[in-house]
């Protein structure tokens, strides 16, 4: 297996100035490419693997968590010389140098009153690396590249209604392992499809059928993305997870590491959506399912096959890992057309649109398959949690890279405390058992055409980030829970919008 | 003036047994007729009123209150003899004479012991009421009578179209002052009509778009209430209120007893809600918009009557209390003729459809407003508050009675702090401040036909409950406060189910 390492510059400055950091205690694991080769040189070892979009991915995802784990060495070196006569100068010219950015002179300059507030210190660099690496995402767009621009996402949607389907809407996990299964696990493109995270990918079906009734309204209504009287259905699809490297500790949390039990609520909820739906609603309205499983630790999918009905048998799956294996050495026409007798060969009655679309999700996972086996090897080194913050709120468009962040779908804490509280948990060993604070972002888009949609997004930041203190209380009181409060007008397509924080001095 | 009392029994007996009661220790005004004569002679004095319907309303109104009313001066005797002898044989016999059901037998039989526990029986019995109440209200349907029927519904529904709108939605103030603005101050049919109050009646934008997106998907999908392409449009309204007699201390409390601020926040959240449809979706997408005032001292509404563009100005309404006057002595047709004038002279460019139906609400009134004459005399004896409980969540359809129940739409306490606020300073000068717990009643109907949603319901009325006891902890741990958990399938249109509650003894 050779490992490549890209270089080339797609990515802004402060993250090419990133070093590769670990963090207090623990080991935070960052790639460690066994040859420092140039991006151009990347070549895949299977014929429908894209190598160069792999280099891309990741050198975005390697800059992006370095500028995070760049933020511990950094402090301890600066915490190291605190009380040196010279230190403000000596430890601005080290974060400028080390993570792209100076840190906060009051606090820098009351050092020698008392000790550092690192804690404090700490939650505000991850706070301001987030705002640099939101900043970076909305100006450069770095997961659009070649065919996935934004003409890449109408294609998508051109192809999904070919199978079928005007909707794509996936609920995986919260857990951060998955933060990156749209955009690099699927490879799709992340505006054509509707990602919502809940802890066990538990969604809410309450909030899938007022999407539904959005969506159905808007083909009605507008002709979008389709009109109505076109024969396609909104797909609903649920991606759990395991741990093909440690299947009883490092699985689904939420379903206590139970891969059976995973698939089968996935299933279950799904089914009730569908049946919500049929109940609700006269005229033969329903929608078709899919079920995924995901290998947190080498991210090669598993992809349940729908029957002629739609119906799902826990049973009945391809994985692609076994389809990676079985069409390497083919040309892109013969494996194209082995995946394809694998999905029929999996289950005999599946319907055309539907054998389309999951072969090019598996078509698209071997990519990532080679993605990780290139640069991490059998699996990646960080099978477990190695989150960076947790992210509450909706939104988070730009969260697309694996173990970067926790994050939950939720409009109130009182409503999301499961997600929330194995948010917590997780950071609880990530972080507070090192003497490091909770870094949470409270963000919340809006739409900016709606009157007063900019104040209620403002309220409810607040309003989740008071419940929080409040559950948390025990963190927050100790200086271990930090929130920032973060807004972004999605229809102006900007950049996010900085309220405030826990910490006393401004991002 | 000639006050009349009704007889006649539409009543369960359980309500025809109840006694008059004072609170403790508080003036808690019942009807208190000048005149004992039969229903049967009720007759109107203005040609447009509808005598008969006033004599059922009120009989209602009456029983239902006094089943309320009756449980303090009964604890009261109860309390008096708790330590004798054959108290709790005395304690059923007077409690089944003047509740209509028996107390909790455990509790009575531990008296002797230490004292009887006032304040958890308070609120077992205000429970035990309630459920009556609800368990009368689903299967007798006591408001359709008489033109209310569910072809009354219809017959509404019909008329609300030829004036040019498919749906009604009204957002009266959560005050409990106005929980029959539907059934008894507008007389409409309570299954034609959304009803969703918030305090200060400040509706939430974001649930009233779901509304109007899932009203144009069942017109364009199912063709109701009707299909898409007939020229109608969705009226939102807005209920504010006023005190006529203390005009400064008893208006709405969430604006400060301000009426122009009341009226003016009303009409700036609605146009926010107009913008928002028009702003959000495209091929001339709008509402319609309805501004009302309600005097509840009297009961009398002012409509500010929108020009020919549905614009409103606050200064251009019509109050039906000067409608009533001077339409006393007119016939039937003169009447109607000089109420479309005075609309008309209200606001020259009024459109024909909006006409039409602000006449109808305004004749409606009348009946209302001969109906507080009556029985009440120049205003109401309870110009304040005088809630019997608290209903949060989502339901409560048989709360259409004034000054029964402070009740707010809810899905979190932790979104409606306000609404819930509001609600417990009201109790605690009501209940708290003489010793009685709040009466907490969560409720969350569900649509049966859904898959887990009877789950769902139940899990939302533990959450919102723990959430209001860890909120309120200072009065739950107390006894001050006790919360009663309820579901209805709205569905299937029966009766509601009790979960339970926060009191040791089952209801």
């Amino acid at each position: 297996m050779i490992r490549r390492k890209p270089t080339g510059s797609l990515l802004s400055k402060h993250r090419q100035r990133a070093v590769t950091g670990t963090a207090a205690g623990r080991a935070r694991p960052t790639a460690t490419p066994a040859a420092n080769l140039n991006y151009a040189q990347v070549s895949a070892n299977h014929a429908l693997v894209d190598g160069a979009e792999n280099g891309q991915l990741y050198q975005y995802e390697t800059s992006v968590k370095k500028s995070f784990d760049a933020i511990v060495p950094t402090l301890r070196k600066v915490s190291a010389y605190q009380h040196e006569e010279d230190f403000v100068a000596r430890a601005q010219a080290l974060a400028k140098q080390e993570l792209g950015y100076e840190l906060p002179k009051a606090v820098l300059e009351d050092a020698w009153v008392e000790q550092l507030d690192m804690r404090s210190l700490f939650a505000w660099c991850v706070f301001k690396s987030y705002q640099l690496y939101c900043d970076d995402f909305f100006s450069t767009a770095p997961l659009s590249n070649t065919g996935l621009s934004k003409s890449g996402a109408e294609e998508f949607q051109n192809f999904i209604q070919q199978c079928g389907f005007h909707t794509m809407d996936v609920s995986p996990c919260a857990d951060g392992r998955l933060a990156h299964a749209i955009r690099y696990v699927l490879r799709l493109p992340i505006e054509a499809v509707r990602r919502k995270s809940y802890a066990g990918a538990m969604f809410d079906i309450d909030n899938s059928i007022q999407k539904w009734v959005e969506t159905e309204m808007l083909r009605f209504r507008e002709g979008r993305p389709n009109t109505a009287d076109e024969p396609t259905r909104y797909l609903k699809a649920v991606a759990y997870h395991f741990s093909s490297v440690d299947p009883s500790h490092e699985g689904c949390a939420a379903h206590g590491s139970d891969d059976a039990l995973a698939a089968k609520q996935g299933l279950n909820r799904l089914k009730a959506f569908q049946q919500a739906i049929e109940n609700s609603f006269c005229c033969g309205a329903s929608i078709d399912l899919l079920l995924l499983g995901i290998d947190t630790d080498t991210d090669a999918i598993k992809v349940h096959v729908p029957d002629a009905n739609g119906d799902i048998d826990l049973e009945k799956f391809v994985d692609a890992k076994d389809v990676y294996q079985q069409t390497q050495r083919l040309s892109v026409n013969d494996a194209t057309q082995r995946i394809e007798q694998m999905v029929r060969e999996a289950q005999a009655g599946v319907g055309e649109g539907m054998l389309k679309l999951i072969s090019k999700l598996i078509i698209n996972n071997l990519s990532q398959i080679e993605y990780v086996m290139n640069y991490y090897g059998s699996h990646y080194e960080d099978i477990g949690h190695a989150e960076r913050f947790i992210g509450a709120g909706i939104g988070f468009e730009e969260v697309q890279l694996r173990n970067l962040t926790y994050f939950a779908y939720l409009n109130t804490v009182e409503e999301s405390t499961a997600d929330f509280d194995v948010g917590i948990k997780i950071f609880s060993k990530l972080n507070v058992a090192h003497g490091l604070p909770v870094p949470v972002v409270i963000r919340f888009d809006y739409h900016g055409q709606v009157p007063g949609s900019r104040e209620r997004a403002i309220e409810h930041c607040q309003r989740v980030s008071d419940a929080a203190a409040a559950r948390y209380s025990d963190l927050a009181e100790k200086g271990l829970l930090h929130t920032l409060l973060v807004i972004r007008d999605c229809n102006a397509n900007g950049q996010i919008e900085i309220l405030g924080s826990s910490l006393k001095t401004a991002i």
